[in-house]
C-alpha cells in the first residue's frame, strides 16, 4: 500500500491514563517514517506512589532515539498535561514547536525555564492557515476547552486526514474564544476523515456538556446576594471563568482584586495575546486593604487545595493583608480533582470554622466542565463520520468505553494505550508492534526513571521507618569499640521501655562479639547478620520491621 | 441548679471529623461527675498524613485519667468507627461494655484480640430494656444503618432525656433488621427530649434517603441480564446488602459463593445472632471452581480497594481459584470513601483491561447511603423537638450546618467540636471547659503520639530521601579512616555523573581535614558541619536537600 509507506499512530503518554500526554504519528516506509509528536504533557506526583518527586513525565527514549526522524512537535493546548514536558525535553528532540498564540506564550516560558531555546516556537493561525511538516498538513481547528485557544488538528496526510480534537467540548457560547461552528466541522470532514483521534475523558457522563456561558446568571445571583467579602477560586487557566467571576463581581459594586501569581499571570497573558477583551477593572492587593469587605471580590489560586496557593493561605490566616471572617462568602467555582479531595476539604472546614459560608460544586451550578461528555461525542463521531476512532486522553476503562461507542455505529475502533504502535494505513486500525514506555520522575533536578527505586525506597522508609547500624573493625578485623546505632521514624521505645536503639546496639554488639572470622571478614555477612539483629529487635520491642542502613568501617 | 451538678458532653474523637467516635457524657458535681462513654471508634491512616501507622484512636488521656468516675462504656453499633480502638483501651477504663447482641459478638473478638476481657461484654435487648450506670438510665432504641443491630442510645439523666442518635438513617423496609418506627420515636419523645445528640454525616445532602430495599429490583435486573461471571462487593458489614446481592444471584438461577475473610465472617454472625435469616444458599471456592461461570455469582471485599482484599487479588490474576475474563461483570455495591479513589479506579482499570464489564455507583442505582440526609433529619428534630440540639459524626462544615438547620427552627444548637466539653443542665449549651485532645497512633504494637514526630521523619524521608554518614575519631580526636556515606531514596549520579555519596564522602573529608579541635571536639558542631556538607553537595549535584543522619563514633 502506497509503495510500502505506512501511516503510525504512537501514544507514549495520556492513553491508559488522565495526564501526561504525548501522541507520534508517522508516515513512511517502516522505521524510517517522518514523525510528528502532539503535545509533551506532565502529570503530577503523590504521596501515595511518588512522594518527594516534582513531576512525572513520559519516557521519551523511543522518539528521543529517532530524533532525526522528528519534522515538528505541535501543541493543542497549554494546560500543563499538554505542555509541561516541553522544555524538558526539547534539547533532545530538538524541532520547530508550532501552536497557537497564546498557547505560544505560555510554551515560550516553558522553553526559558529549562534552558531550551524559546525562538523555536512558530506561533500559527487557525484553520484555514496551513504548515508542512515532512510528509504532513498541518493546521489548528479552533475548539472550545477551559483554558483559551485550544485546537484539534487537521493532519492531512498521503492516505488521508486524520482529526486530533485534543482536550475539547462543544460550546456554543464559550464566553472567551470562539463557538463551537459546526458548518466549519462539516466542511473539514467533507472529503472524508481517515481517522478521528478523539478526546476520552468524560465518555463516561450520559448527559450533555453545558455551555461556559450558563454559569454567568448564577454566579451573578451568588456574588450580588452575598453580604460580607466575596471570594472565588477557579483554575487560573479558565480565563472564561475568571471573566465571568470578575463580572458578577463588577456588576455587583465590588472591586475585583486577582490574587495568586498564576491568576494575575493568566489574565496578563491572555490580554496581551488579544484573546481576552473587556475583562472588569482591578486593584492591587494594596489598594484592596482599604476597601470595605462587602466591596470587594477576590479571586484568588489553589481551587485544587494547594497548599502554597492563596486560597490554602488565606484558610490558614492572612495573605497579603487580606483575611477571612465570619459571614465571607467562599465560593469554589470548580470541581476537586481525584486525589484533591482531602486537601480541599481541609480548607472547607478551616473557613467554616472561621464562620465563612463555602460553596462548592455540589449544586452543580457554578461549574461546567471542559470535556465533551458521550452525547457531545456522538455529535462529533456523526459530524466527521470518520473511517476509523482512535480513542485516547483517558483511563483504559474510558478508552474501551469510547470504543465500544464507535463500533456501536459502525466505526472500527481500537483501544492503544501508551506503547501501542498502530498502523492506520488500512481501512481498520491494526497494532503494528509493542514499544517499551513508561514514566520518568523530575526529582530536584534529576529525571530518574519510574524503577529505578529511589522512590521505592523513599515509600519504604516512610511505611517502616529506618535504623543505621555502624561498626567498626580494626586492622586485624576485630569489632573496635561498640556498634553505634540511629533511627529515623521509629518510636524511641517500645514494649521494654528500654531506649530502641540502645537495645539494638546492645544486641548487636552481641553479634559482634560472637561471631567468628568468616563472619568478620566478610562484610555481605556481616551486613545480612546485624540487619537481622536489628530487625529482630524493632519487631520484638515496637512490631515493625523497619529499613536498615548497616555500616561497616574497616581501618584499613 | 441540681443541687450544684451538672450535666456534661465532651467528645474525644468524632466531633469536627469523620471517624474515631468517642463521646463522653457525665453527670455530677463539677470535677466529680460521673461518666460513661458512647463509643471507641478508629480512623484510618494514609500515605499523605501517616505512612505506616496501623490505625489512628483518639487519645482517651482525659478520660483514662478519671477511669474511677466512669460507669460504663456503650457501643452504638459494629462499625470500626465505633468499635475498634474498644479493645486498646479497655485495660486502661476497666467497666463494663454494653451492646446489643450483634455488636456484641463482633465486641468480643475486639476485646480479646487486644487481651482485654470478652466476659466485660453485656448484651442488652433494645427499648424498652433498660440498664442504670451511676446516674444514667439507658436503653438501646434500633434505628436503621448499614450493618445489623444499629442503636441510637436513650440516656436518661436527673435533669432529663438525652437521644444520642448514633449513626442512622430513616428506613421503612431495611432488608434486615427493624424499620424505623415513628410512633415508638414519638412515644420516646412523650415526655420531652432536653437534648439530641445527632449524626451530621449527610447533613448538606439535599434529598430524602432512599431505602434499602429499593436496592432489590435493580440489582436482580443487572444479575439477571449478565451473561458471564458476576462479581458483586459491598462492605462486609452490610449484611442487608449482602443478602440482596446472594438473592438476586439465586433469582437468576446462579450459586453463590462468597469471597474475603470478613464477607464469611458478618455473615455468619449475622446469622448466628438471628439477625440474618432465608440467606440463599453458598458454595465454597472450591465447589465454585466447577461451576460454568454464566451460573456463578461471587460476593468478595474490596469495595474500597484495600490491597489485600478478593476485588483487589482478582484484578490481579487468580484468587482462590477464580479467574475474572471477558464479558464478565464486576458491581461495586458501594460508593468509594473519599481519599479510596486511587485504589478503586486502579482496580476498575485492571478489569476494564481483561475485557470485563465494571458497573459503579453513577447511576445510584445500586448502592443507598447508610445515613439521614438533610430532610431526614429535619422529620427527626421534628419528631423530637427537643430543647437543645447537638451535632456530631462529622467534619466542621457538616456541624456548622447542621446547627444552622436547627436555629432556623428555633432549637438551640451549638458547634462542639474534639474536646469542647458543654454544659446541658440549663436550657441552651454553654461551653465548659476546653479538654485537650488528640490523636494516637497505633504504629506496630506500640501506641505514638501524633506529635511525637516519628511520623514526621517518615514523611520527611519520603519527600526528601535520607543520607547517612559515619565519621570515626581516634583516641586523639582526629579523624581516623575517610568519612563514610550512605543514601536511600535519592539518586545515584546528579549534574557531575560521579557518584553521589562518594562526592559526599569527598567533601565530608574536606571538611575533617580543616576542622579544627574546637569543631572536632564538640559533637554538635561535627554534626551541624557534616549535616551542612552532606546537603550542600545534595543540592548542587541533584537539586534535594535530604534529610541527613551524621553518626559520629569516638574511639575511647
Amino acid at each position: 500500500m502506497s509503495g510500502g509507506e505506512r501511516l503510525i499512530y504512537l501514544p507514549l503518554g495520556g492513553a491508559g491514563e488522565v495526564g501526561m500526554n504525548a501522541y507520534v504519528y508517522g508516515y513512511g516506509k517502516p522505521g524510517k517514517e517522518r514523525l510528528i509528536l502532539v503535545d509533551l504533557g506532565v502529570t503530577f506526583p503523590d504521596m501515595d506512589s511518588t512522594p518527594g518527586v516534582d513531576l512525572i513525565m513520559p519516557d521519551m527514549s523511543w522518539l528521543i532515539d529517532r530524533a532525526d526522524q522528528l519534522e515538528a512537535i505541535l501543541i493543542t493546548h497549554g494546560h500543563e498535561d499538554h505542555i509541561g514536558g516541553l522544555g524538558h525535553f526539547w534539547n533532545q528532540l530538538r524541532v520547530p514547536v508550532y501552536c497557537r498564540k497564546f498557547t505560544g506564550h505560555l510554551a515560550h516560558r516553558k522553553m526559558e525555564e529549562r534552558g531550551a531555546d524559546p525562538e523555536q516556537i512558530c506561533i500559527v493561525d487557525a484553520f484555514p492557515e496551513t504548515i508542512e511538516a515532512g510528509p504532513f498538513g498541518l493546521s489548528f481547528l479552533p475548539v472550545s476547552h477551559s483554558i483559551p485557544e485550544s485546537s484539534a488538528l487537521i493532519i492531512d496526510t498521503p492516505v488521508g486526514r486524520i482529526v486530533h480534537t485534543g482536550d475539547f467540548k462543544l460550546d456554543g457560547a464559550p464566553v472567551v474564544g470562539e463557538a463551537f461552528d459546526p458548518e466549519l466541522w462539516h466542511d473539514i470532514a467533507g472529503d472524508g476523515v481517515k481517522v478521528l483521534t478523539c478526546d476520552s475523558t468524560n465518555i463516561v457522563v450520559p448527559h450533555p456538556g453545558r455551555s461556559e456561558s450558563t454559569l454567568g446568571p448564577n454566579i451573578r445571583k451568588l456574588v450580588a446576594e452575598s453580604s460580607g467579602m466575596v471570594v472565588a477560586t477557579t483554575f487560573a487557566s479558565n480565563v472564561a471563568r475568571v471573566k465571568t467571576l470578575a463580572e458578577a463581581g463588577r456588576d455587583a459594586g465590588r472591586s475585583v482584586c486577582l490574587m495568586g501569581r498564576a491568576m494575575l499571570r493568566m489574565v496578563s497573558v491572555a490580554v496581551e495575546t488579544g484573546v481576552l477583551t473587556d475583562f472588569p477593572p482591578v486593584i492591587s492587593h494594596e489598594e484592596a486593604e482599604d476597601i470595605p469587605r462587602e466591596n470587594l471580590m477576590l479571586i484568588v489560586t489553589g481551587s485544587q487545595g494547594e497548599r502554597r496557593a492563596a486560597s490554602a493561605q488565606l484558610s490558614r490566616g492572612k495573605y497579603l493583608g487580606m483575611k477571612l471572617a465570619e459571614g465571607d462568602t467562599f465560593l469554589f467555582s470548580s470541581k476537586t480533582i481525584p486525589g484533591n479531595e482531602r486537601s480541599v476539604l481541609g480548607i472547607v472546614n478551616a473557613y467554616s470554622e472561621m464562620g465563612v459560608n463555602v460553596i462548592d460544586d455540589t449544586s452543580s451550578s457554578y461549574h461546567v466542565s471542559g470535556h465533551a461528555n458521550r452525547p457531545d461525542l456522538e455529535a462529533v463521531h456523526d459530524l466527521m463520520r470518520p473511517q476509523m476512532l482512535v480513542p485516547m486522553h483517558g483511563e483504559h476503562r474510558m478508552l474501551r468505553r469510547h470504543m465500544e461507542v464507535a463500533e456501536e455505529k459502525g466505526i472500527s475502533s481500537i483501544v492503544a494505550t501508551n506503547g501501542t504502535m498502530l498502523d492506520l494505513t488500512g481501512d481498520t486500525p491494526r497494532v503494528a508492534e509493542h514499544v517499551e514506555t513508561g514514566r520518568v520522575y523530575l526529582d530536584g533536578t534529576q529525571l530518574i526513571g519510574a524503577l529505578d527505586g529511589v522512590v521505592r525506597g523513599r515509600i519504604r522508609m516512610a511505611l517502616n521507618g529506618h535504623v543505621l547500624l555502624t561498626v567498626i573493625l580494626d586492622e586485624e578485623d576485630e569489632p573496635l569499640g561498640d556498634p553505634w546505632a540511629e533511627s529515623m521514624g521509629l518510636a524511641e521505645t517500645g514494649r521494654s521501655k528500654a531506649s530502641l536503639v540502645e537495645l539494638i546496639e546492645s544486641e548487636a554488639g552481641q553479634f559482634m562479639a560472637r561471631a567468628d572470622d568468616k563472619v568478620l571478614l566478610d562484610d555481605d555477612k556481616l551486613d545480612a547478620g546485624l540487619r537481622r539483629v536489628a530487625r529482630q529487635v524493632c519487631v520484638e520491642e515496637i512490631g515493625k520491621k523497619p529499613e536498615v542502613t548497616v555500616v561497616i568501617s574497616r581501618l584499613a
